[in-house]
């Protein structure tokens, strides 16, 4: 989660919100590290999340990702949610909870669904208060 | 939706999962088209409408892509759907339902979730027989 805090630090510094994303193979090997790039590809898909995921896939030519680990800063969106499932993520670590925008834990609560066939072990609220602080700095000095 | 049966045809040729999507802006112009490409770009986001928005917002320089009409043959699962919330498009039109798969009439149904912001109007069922049967024939001939 370090690692991931870091990634949302650089984050913030290119003027992006900051979430950092690290994925690890079963092992515990880097697979990808990434934060958001929003604003920076001018693409409204490119969290953190997506952007590892999609960098670890294609580098090791696999389009699932089985066993593998992601650390996240903040809680995911629907959209990296369903991403996770898709790639077979084996365990989902997040820091923050995101009661407006996350859809594990709230909003469309991604691994709850019946339909969604794979879930990943998931473990919220690690370095929390790190991780909201990054945000709630971003935000106020923003305004 | 004759443009995005096309790329759902090329998808099929590519042995990629039949799904086709083209993006339109607010004048009726085309923005982007794209199919599925999960298998060849070994990229479990690589979805038809996933790709059209990515494509477009890059060549637009613009994170939103208000206004603009996704046309895509099968229903937007969970990932695509929060997406389309995301790039702000103002109507997505359909061809086959998906229950299994599903993220827009089924699953998550995303765009009914009271945290997400945006709703664009939704068409589904257009060309649906056709958009099916190109899905069906692809899963039936793989068996």
């Amino acid at each position: 989660m370090e690692m991931a805090l870091e990634e949302a630090r650089a984050a913030a510094a290119a003027g992006e919100v900051p979430v950092g994303a690290v994925l690890l193979d079963a092992a515990g090997r880097l697979l990808a590290r990434a934060h958001n790039l929003v604003e920076t590809l001018h693409d409204p898909t490119a969290h953190a999340e997506l952007l590892a995921i999609r960098d670890a896939a294609r580098r090791l030519g696999a389009k699932r990702l089985e066993g593998a680990s992601l650390y996240v800063t903040l809680e995911p969106c629907a959209m990296c949610a369903q991403a996770i499932a898709f790639a077979r993520l084996g365990r989902l670590v997040f820091g923050a909870y995101d009661p407006k925008g996350g859809g594990v834990d709230h909003g469309a609560r991604i691994f709850q669904q019946p339909t969604t066939h794979h879930r990943p072990e998931v473990v919220g609220g690690v370095r929390e208060r790190e991780c909201a602080a990054l945000l709630r700095t971003f935000f106020r000095d923003r305004r």
